[in-house]
């Protein structure tokens, strides 16, 4: 079938809106007509080049929500009309990872989708005869994608796919960092490095787990009014200080926060998370995906005297597992979605979503296939 | 009064035993009168002068066992005839961190004890009339030592204090790094880097534990047929291989092991510990202590896969509280601390426990004061 979608045809070009070619399903797999898809900073850095595992041309998107046109053999767990949101992060519940109760990173398709083939090798999408590549077994700036059943989470059909898009990525990543990685307790304090949608999200999880004291950390304070709105207690500029800003929030803090969050891929602003957190039992999370090739370091006395350095993926949430409740939570309003929207287009402006992200511009710009 | 001393005049000096002036112990001190002394790479690092906070002269030894002679005004704790281990470490349960459950790293006398003082600012050691500096809180190279009362874990005085001097410090700290810090629990696969008198204490900790395996890594050979009788399963030396040995370990284990142990203060090791830890789960615990300015590094894509880089002092164990029930499992054989003395010697032969350590011929020598 054919199907409008943005094409990445090589690094550093703008998407190129063309109708592509899309094959029907094979087992285990399923055609999803996508209504909606955020742009994240990780489909930005995949189309600049830095992303070692970028593979041209391809299909990016990897935030979107839409409802289920056909399946392929064996596919039982959902069925056309079905409301989903694809999951990067599958989860086939069989595998060594799923079963051990301990991560949700399901190893299932992962060899596949780091090529951007589908699990049998090959690709369902190509344009005038030559293949395109499927990225993170998602490719939601397809109008029509094809996604392994396993990377399906099922959602409430009455949800709204403008917001809930959203939690294919970047809230979900927030919020999951904050209860299933650092697992944040009432009265605890927190630091969140970087308030683009990650960050924010990791601020409204915070004030969900009642943290006492929410410091948000961004160069740009025209993102601290929003990070107040969503329970940001305390501000800080880097800028406005000489002295290194792990250094402001120890003072602040006396000995450092209980739990912070690097919300960029900034290999620096990792250090500086790690070593505001507090002696003795403080732990940074790293959410960011830095450049290929960065490295992280500091000093292992950091460690020793009880810090912990750790990361996450997708928040920690098993997708088919945790997702549609997260859905019935915004839809309750116990996960506020509405105001990451800053900003929504139709597929022919996708360009104009990472513009307005590089600029500095946007929290989210959600991009809608209906005309 | 007068003592038997070994004393550090100078860095990257030999100890001379020299007869020193120890002055009454003063409020919330105690005099003890030292038996026995075990000789740590921790000892032998401030002697080198590549310690920052080394400080000279000074009087070196943190793993001794005594008894109290005299106690200064306000000690509750202790009385004279008790049996003493002392600790670096110290527990004085109204700090902020003894309070928190969360850590034993008390700051009760940390910021004296750094620059080799007792917590009034001064010294008790001096020999012709110069003062001469404190160490750790504990200076066991000592026949007579003053400490504070907060670093003092009193213990059953039938305990032979020349293997249960060892309890304060290298072994302690890896027996307490599997059970405290990282929680190892049955079955679970453990790397240990460095078959030192730590590494050996994490090998009989693992067991212990009912690890599944425990995988024993270093350079020396010689080292594995102790590791066996602690209960290593399986031995790497790295110069076998090409690759790097995290890889190896990987490959053994298919996915990496649940715990792995740094014990050497080497940053490259640590480096290979983490990446040899487990995906989506594993962590790695720095116990050795690196040498001044170095670094540790690695690939965030490390951390966000699901590894926790973490580290850990004296095992995490608070020394008032738990360390007589350690001195109780040594003395009923669940932990076996004799196959770690390797080496006895008196006072006067110091300096050759120093050279058998270099030398990779001692586990643990035990300087004995009685003649």
């Amino acid at each position: 079938m054919k199907s409008r979608a943005a094409v990445a045809f090589g690094p550093g070009q703008p998407l190129e809106i063309v109708e592509i070619d899309v094959a029907p399903p094979k087992a285990g797999e399923v055609l999803v007509k996508i209504s909606h898809t955020g742009v994240c900073h990780t489909d930005a850095f995949t189309l600049s080049g830095d992303d070692p595992e970028g593979v041209f041309p391809a299909v990016l998107g990897h935030e979107g929500a839409g409802v289920v046109v056909e399946v392929g053999e064996g596919v039982t767990s959902v069925q056309p009309g079905d409301h989903v949101i694809p999951l990067y992060t599958a989860e086939c519940g069989e595998c060594l990872f799923c079963k051990s109760g301990k991560t949700n990173l399901c190893v299932s398709v992962r060899a596949t989708q780091g090529k951007g083939l589908m699990p049998d090798g090959t690709t369902r999408f190509s344009y005038k005869g030559q293949p395109i590549y499927h990225y993170m077994g998602c490719s939601t700036f397809s109008e029509y994608t094809v996604v392994a059943e396993v990377s399906l989470a099922k959602i409430n059909p009455e949800a709204n796919h403008e917001h809930v898009c959203l939690l294919g990525c970047g809230v979900t990543t927030g919020l999951g960092a904050v209860k299933n990685t650092a697992k944040v307790q009432e009265g605890d304090t927190v630091a969140v490095f970087g308030l683009g949608g990650i960050g924010l999200a990791v601020v409204q999880g915070a004030k969900k787990a009642k943290a006492s004291r929410i410091i948000a950390v961004d160069t740009n304070p025209e993102k601290f009014k929003l990070a107040e709105e969503f329970g940001a207690t305390d501000f800080v500029n880097p800028k406005d200080h000489e002295r290194p800003v792990q250094e402001v929030i120890v003072e602040m803090t006396d000995w450092g926060v209980d739990h912070s969050f690097e919300c960029i891929g900034n290999t620096n602003v990792m250090r500086s998370a790690l070593e505001c957190a507090h002696r003795g039992w403080g732990q940074s999370i790293i959410i960011g995906v830095a450049g290929a090739g960065q490295e992280i370091s500091t000093r292992p006395f950091q460690l020793v005297t009880g810090r912990s350095w750790r990361g996450t993926a997708f928040g920690g949430v098993k997708g088919r597992s945790q997702l549609p409740g997260m859905v019935e939570e915004a839809m309750s309003g116990d996960i506020q979605l509405e105001p990451f929207v800053t900003h929504t287009m139709g597929l022919d402006k996708i360009n104009e979503a990472f513009d307005l992200m590089h600029e500095g511009k946007s929290i989210r710009s959600v991009v809608h296939f209906e005309e």
